[in-house]
């Protein structure tokens, strides 16, 4: 059908696969196994057959690590050991692209969350991880080698708490989902049970006292990350996305706060923040960015 | 004369004033007192004066504050107090520009120092204050209020020093000069006498212990601030200019291990990192921009 295209959200564990208006809604929805030992070619075969019956006009691919956009392949890939070098251009006839993943959520709410298309955008992905993108001059900022974005490694603090990146003092060792938990466990007698950032925002709305100085910590420490970032690219918006965004005003607050207490102000006073409701933004935004031009 | 331009750098107390040609060399160089209580007709009438005799098609002023450069008007700058919305422009009958002093020096190194000229750069300025600037895909990105580029105000410490903007951990509160006075102070007995970053590199030549851990110090504190953009921006490369450039590997030599040290080594890898000798970048960069289109 004109104007579609499929976007394929690949994790470690699972693949999000959707069938994508250009007004980003998800016509058709997929979830598979990555089985990412069995390679590259044999999750190729595996997708082509469940989107054979589908008609669209290109596929965008969105990777948890680093991609060649240009080349359309996979550079480096943590979670897919061995598929280093494959190429997804070469794998379908139509127009294909390859993106890292936060890249392709970040656009993907750009593009349909921000109605206005401000010029210049910080996204931050806020999951297990820490992640984000920029677009600058309504364009995704790949930068030199197609790494940018990198926010949550960011070191806030040297002698800040271990990160899973072997550093100490990353905004994602306070904000990610290892963070959070340690955090609780640090603030609540008893933390609750399953530690979730989802069980926190709702003891944290229940009124524990404990689980709201958890969230005033971590949108703090988004607060001073993000500030940074605002102070060296004077961004016209702010796009917060994933699962702790859904923590909402928990976050965003103190968030606030940290913006408010700048020296200097001028960045900050007509910067918008939105945190948009949560939806698949790597499928939408993989799908999208299969219609733009690599730069 | 075909292709010169003048470039004016105003601080709060002198005005440096340059006849530039298109390969940077300035042909000609005047110094005269800001005197900013007389206000800016009476300065504008002194650099005419001065400029009367000298041939040039565009000119183009750097001021340590904020501007609008699409209008070409100062918007507030600290130092020239009661000069607020004034316009340069329309002082000139020629294609006149009006740009954040620390912008205009970057885009003076980027123009003249990189011969590649590579995409995306980020500038630092080390002086009594840490500033920088920002060139993205070739241009210079002023952000959304034209404040972009404020490297010296990210926090790297939450509890850290004490920084003239009033808060605390800046970059600037380690590797301004009072920064680094600060840390001779603890680190040094006694400190040199007059404490200068020049007397301290000096000291550090000569083999004093202690300055050599001030320098480690400041150029750790210089290597974490730039680690954090390079992680964000991915830049092809990075341009140090001012006095502290001076110091040369003093410097450079900690920042470089900062960056060793980084657990994501991508954007680190082929980045350049160049800090060329010191010149009036700010005069060169303002001249040189006027022959610029704002985008």
């Amino acid at each position: 059908m004109r104007g579609l295209s499929v976007g394929v959200d690949v994790g470690g564990t699972f693949v999000k696969i959707g069938l994508v208006a250009p007004d980003g809604a998800v016509l058709r929805s997929v979830q598979i196994p990555t089985e990412p030992k069995n390679g590259p070619d044999s999750f190729i075969r595996r997708l082509k057959a469940i989107v054979a019956d589908w008609r669209f006009e290109t596929i965008g691919f969105g990777l948890a690590g680093g991609v060649d956009a240009k080349k359309g392949t996979l550079v480096f890939v943590p979670n897919l050991r061995g598929w280093d070098g494959y190429s997804f251009k070469k794998a379908f006839k139509i127009r294909t692209s390859v993106e890292n993943d936060a890249n392709a959520a970040v656009w993907g709410g750009y593009a349909i969350s921000l109605k206005k298309k401000p010029r210049t955008v910080v996204g931050v992905t806020l999951g297990t991880g820490v992640g984000g993108g920029l677009i600058i001059d309504g364009r995704l900022h790949r930068g030199a080698t197609g790494s940018a974005g990198e926010i949550g490694h960011q070191t806030l603090e040297l002698d800040g708490p271990r990160c899973h990146c072997g550093r100490r003092g990353c905004l994602e060792a306070y904000a990610g989902t290892a963070g959070i938990q340690r955090s609780a466990r640090r603030l609540m007698r008893p933390p609750p049970s399953p530690l979730t950032p989802k069980s926190l925002a709702q003891a944290a709305s229940d009124g524990d006292r404990g689980a709201r100085r958890v969230w005033d910590e971590i949108g703090a420490r988004i607060g001073q990350g993000l500030a940074n970032i605002v102070l060296v690219l004077n961004p016209d918006a702010i796009l917060i996305l994933g699962g702790v965004a859904r923590a909402g005003e928990l976050v965003l607050k103190p968030l606030r706060r940290v913006f408010a207490a700048q020296a200097f102000q001028e960045p900050f006073q007509e910067l918008t923040i939105s945190a948009p409701a949560d939806r698949d933004w790597g499928v939408v935004g993989a799908a999208l960015l299969s219609r733009e031009r690599v730069q």
